[in-house]
């Protein structure tokens, strides 16, 4: 059995030098460490890797590092939300605003500012979204009536230009962006609004689960990096349970089991259902994925 | 200002008395006593209700309550996930097992019975859902190769005869169950096997989009009944931003502001969005629904 | 293996009539179930009952049904804080008010109002605290110069004629009251004050471990009643060390275990220290007490 | 406003070149960069600054930076629990080891390892205490029959030799460690075994609150660096009532406050009772201090 050791932190020190310590630490710094090994194990093993992640996370600075990852070739899938997408493809054009938690939101209502915890968004980056996406959904339309979320998403990320947007780098280095809840979003109303034009647009979602289906199935290592829950965490254990699933799995989240949620559910109950292999490296990390994710990820970036 | 009381509980003392002490008891007592007067005056003013909740708590012992409340038309709009459609139908067929959140899942895997925290789903569950639902794609498909969600949810209702499913009493009763994300389950997985060979069948998720904006937009007044996070919650209150935000609100969550997500967003935050409206009466309850709604809606019942 | 039921709730229900449904609920509908049963056995076997709680409970309407336990010697032994004894005391005299969450703390300074979440003490309530207890804190020092935390608490509750008062009862019941931190709390500061002018005044925490160990020594069985955390969380469990154990134990709780805090940490953690034996019946629900404490005691009143 | 930044990390970065990005990244990451700024501000204005933490803190890998900051006399009053005192003294002498959280607490009461959460703590560490307290006990029931917390962990913390040990810093560099809870502790039952033969022993814990009230009443600004909560938090801000409040404050809690308890409060409440000053500097971070505190503090180490 291993020591609790006493942590040496020192002005000036490196994130390697304070995280490699934490092996040992206790809590959740041990988890943090295990989660890098993880991470390191599923990379070595040249495992298809999965990364989910929620709306709010994309309207915060880890947008950026999302986008990094698909740069580098250094996650292979990528499955979120609808508003993870809305929120990267806006911030592509203007950016979002800091505030505080605290903030009167009758207040931000009469300013026109939607509020994210401490972040806001201005009305315009709506509007600006609505001029960008009308017109790109027309294209779509042209090239085929009903299209599906991956398609959608990839269109979307050729538009930009911005090298922090994870739909940029997924798009020209084609990884695919699974979204199976895509139309709850404000893409969701804009595809509305066409609709209301173009009676015979759709999305289909089933359109996308074979491409997903073949990844998982063809992979001879799977691995998941998991931040936050929902229908994108969900979605990436569910899908793997046709190879008995993950070989690899680390969750971040603030969530807690006690409800019985998806969301709150620990990487061992999924292990139960064949969402994570048995023999599978896993671990669940409890804290806020603004905090915890530099420090898990920056060994790879 | 009131005072803080001094709460009188006794044994055999029913519900209503209970909870009506509980306005100046403080803290989420506080709350749930609000809850319930503002559920009371959506229904007073004749609102269109919607109910959201998610896959977990139709595993529980609550599915049986949603269904009451189709089944007396207390509600207008079902949100949901895919997950909660899954379990509700497979639960019209076979029960589901009571375990603890403690078991061992490489046993559980071993034994086939996959852990949703304190409830067990045996593997043939699944078996089942694979027999039902195989042939009932096969009849909507011969209908119209391209289904949505809430068509999927409707047929799914009419196979069951089980008057604790929500399903059966909102098929019978033209309460819309909509699932923006519902291939995010078993059912997404079977229409993966569907589709293998029948390579034009679809679900449109656009297709549900007009009328679920109809209700909101036809609406004199909109309420939410919104247990838990995730996509039901969003689709829930992101619909009714097209008529500047629902009039009543009561959110039940086990998920925390802090960390920016939507699922722990409080009541307020989605005011500054307009998806709650800035005059509504709103407020959240912190806690697991399945000992808050029982409390919550009995008056209702 | 028990199966999840379908719960039933009806309007004009009684409380009872529910939580006997919970068992198979699921989630913390069961723990809750649970939480009776362990009661029920501590009661049938005659074990010394310790109930604890924290400070804010006290400031809120569940204040009444501490002192009823205590005036029908449901319980045996309190343990709590400071501040849960200066609530009581001071709510003796004068009530405290229902505010909310979100009050503006720097408007509620300049007006002299002390917020504990969505109660309100107004800052009279301490100048009253101040006048009763100095000539209290005089009378005891002529007695004796250093006293102890219980003897403190049962000369409050002798002064105090309210029968919503816990140490009102459990004075006049033999109901020890051990409080190991009270002097952090504003009986503290008093005592401070009071100790300006007689140096030689004290207080002893020592001086309450014999009553506390012969209690736990003598029983037969001992049960706990643990809510929330902190300090009279631990010192309950951790009095049952020197006799292997408390023999029932029911936590209620809202924190997490994850980050190896005491106030987080779950029965069965107790069970590794001997503070809650190995063969005890044990639950922990979580949740807000103002919400699960009358559900869990009804039965017992 | 500030924009919301998109993160730049890359492997190799130092602490600082992360920590100072963190500002526009959102969520707790901003709450943590404004933590840093918080403890900045502290320093340069030679406030006297209150270090609290739990027992299980000093369990894990932090104890040894508790520690570097008495070193360093970068804090000027410790106030902690009995558990704290108690982990810091036998990890002094012997080594705590690495467990898990899930470990089964059965199996571990046999072999004699008490668990924190995923740290393990074996029988023999309370053989060692046992041995080196009564001799101290005697020691210093010579001296004076009657001693006070803060004497007894001076006491402490002059046998200790370790200089991972805050008790040894503590004591050399005459920062007082206040425990207003001492009792409630392994230290606790070794004095309540100590006064079975030496009844006219005792702990004053009245005895420590003028040195406490002189520092306060003195300083010319006070601020706080609060990690977790219960007793230690509350007597921190509680202490500051006399001077109408802290003028700087960090929280670093995995507390929520919708439960109205005082460990999940955020600063802003402290603030309506002059805990915490009406202009204060102050911030609540959500997390594990395990993760935090490292990052929140490397700079001044």
């Amino acid at each position: 059995m291993k020591k609790v050791i006493d942590l040496d932190v020192r002005k000036g020190m490196k994130i390697d030098d304070l995280v490699k310590q934490m092996e040992s630490v206790g809590f959740q710094a041990t988890h943090l460490f295990r989660g890098i090994e993880v991470i390191r194990r599923m990379r070595e093993k040249k495992a298809k890797i999965f990364l989910t992640f929620t709306a709010n996370m994309v309207a915060s600075g880890l947008r950026s590092m999302f986008a990094k990852l698909c740069e580098k070739r250094a996650v292979d899938i990528i499955i979120t939300t609808g508003g993870a997408i809305e929120h990267d493809f806006i911030r592509s054009f203007k950016p979002y605003l800091m505030g505080n938690f605290n903030l009167d939101d009758l207040e931000l209502r009469k300013k026109g500012m939607n509020r994210i915890g401490n972040i806001l968004v201005p009305n315009d980056r709506y509007v600006l979204l609505e001029k960008k996406i009308q017109p790109l959904l027309k294209r779509i339309y042209k090239e085929k009536k009903v299209t599906n979320p991956s398609d959608l998403a990839r269109h979307m990320g050729k538009l930009t230009k911005d090298k922090n947007s994870f739909l940029y780098w997924a798009a020209r280095n084609d990884i695919p962006v699974f979204s199976p809840g895509i139309t709850d979003s404000a893409i969701g109303l804009q595809t509305y609004f066409f609709k209301q034009d173009h009676p015979d647009f759709g999305i289909d979602v089933t359109g996308d689960m074979k491409e997903l289906a073949d990844i998982v199935l063809n992979a001879e290592k799977t691995g998941g990096i998991i931040l936050g829950g929902g229908i994108s965490k969900h979605h990436a254990i569910g899908a793997n349970i046709v190879r008995d699933g993950m070989d690899y799995a680390v969750y971040v989240t603030t969530s807690q089991p006690w409800d019985g949620s998806l969301s709150g559910a620990r990487t061992n109950e999924a292990v139960s259902w064949g969402k994570i292999n048995r023999k599978a490296n896993h671990v669940t990390i409890d804290g806020d994925a603004t905090v915890i994710f530099p420090l898990l990820i920056s060994e790879f970036l």
